[in-house]
């Protein structure tokens, strides 16, 4: 494979979605083709599994939860990543294996190693060139996305702040045992993360 | 756990969910409470994720369609089945672990140690306490399904007469190498069937 696929990490409200479409306006100025997409969906049947996962009405055991995430990624990683990166596009996306390992692993308590299991599964084994991290407290990510919805968007959205803090400290955690992870303060503007994050890509030699 | 726990497998049209009724039927003129279920489904939330799986519209790669199996398993056995039997009552499922193995392995090529694996993970390894495997030829099978739906029912009906043979052996070699199977002829009348399933059930001290 010869493109590059960078994933956005990191907590809702955090300025992920943001940031990956500042980096793709980036790319383009650049000439670089790349796709942008994200986890759960990125394919119409991968759509479909998010849109089961996020009902606030479907009841589903941690289990399930996990399973139907790694059968949206097996379908999204073989049906659209793998093949962008094949064609020696860059693929960037919002959430990928980190998320899994923070929600269902920090968040949900389920065994870390049972995670890992499914992602290889799901992902066959493909990683991230680079894993942003966009760090954030749980009360600012929380507040940002109120702000942008009203109080309840989906599933996730009726979890406790104790879950929502798990999940946040959990990001870091992650960061800095995980590979290939780079942490960026999204409590700074949106314009000093976008050139950390840049600053982040030079370092390493991908842009 | 102490009720019983019992499957119905074997190709499409073999006969299964008809055998499950006459079960169903029996138990009930015994007064034994008892439960009918079916996978994939079971629980509001596996039917939707049965409707994904079956849909022939649906694009779905053979890693994500046994993830959904497993997805829709683990909610139907913490939600469904693993609830009844802590309540004494008898479970009767059409379909269950021996069929992913049977259509995902011998069907579609993926590795059985990876069903095996998730199968675990799915049930938390409980186990029927019969496996009652309705053998049945591949064309005849498929002769019935075309008589009930005509052509095209669903994502499996769209596949060749080559995966339906081997879904048939695939059942055969299954029930010789598996625990607690029971393979009964289902060109055999409906009446004669009947009666070797309740001579199984007798014979193990179930009935």
């Amino acid at each position: 494979m010869s493109g590059v696929f960078i994933t956005f990490e990191g907590p809702d409200g955090a300025g992920k979605t943001t940031q990956l479409q500042r980096l793709s306006r980036h790319l383009q100025q650049l000439g670089t083709e790349h796709i942008c997409t994200r986890e759960p969906g990125g394919t119409p049947t991968a759509e479909r599994i998010r849109t089961l996962i996020f009902d606030p009405e479907v009841q589903l055991v941690p289990d399930a939860e996990l399973l139907l995430f790694a059968a949206a990624r097996a379908q999204h990683v073989q049906e659209c990543i793998a093949p962008a990166l094949e064609q020696g596009r860059w693929v960037l996306c919002d959430r990928f294996t980190l998320s899994t390992l923070v929600y269902q692993g920090y968040g949900r308590g389920l065994s870390h190693e049972r995670i890992y299991q499914l992602s290889a599964m799901a992902t066959g084994g493909l990683q991230p060139h680079l894993q942003l991290v966009v760090d954030v407290d749980a009360l600012h990510g929380q507040q940002r996305i109120h702000q942008r919805h009203g109080d309840v968007n989906n599933r996730f959205d009726t979890l406790s702040c104790e879950f929502h803090q798990r999940v946040v400290e959990g990001f870091r955690a992650a960061a800095s045992s995980e590979a290939n992870c780079f942490v960026v303060d999204g409590r700074n503007s949106e314009d000093e993360v976008h050139h950390s994050i840049i600053n982040a890509l030079q370092q390493r030699g991908l842009l």
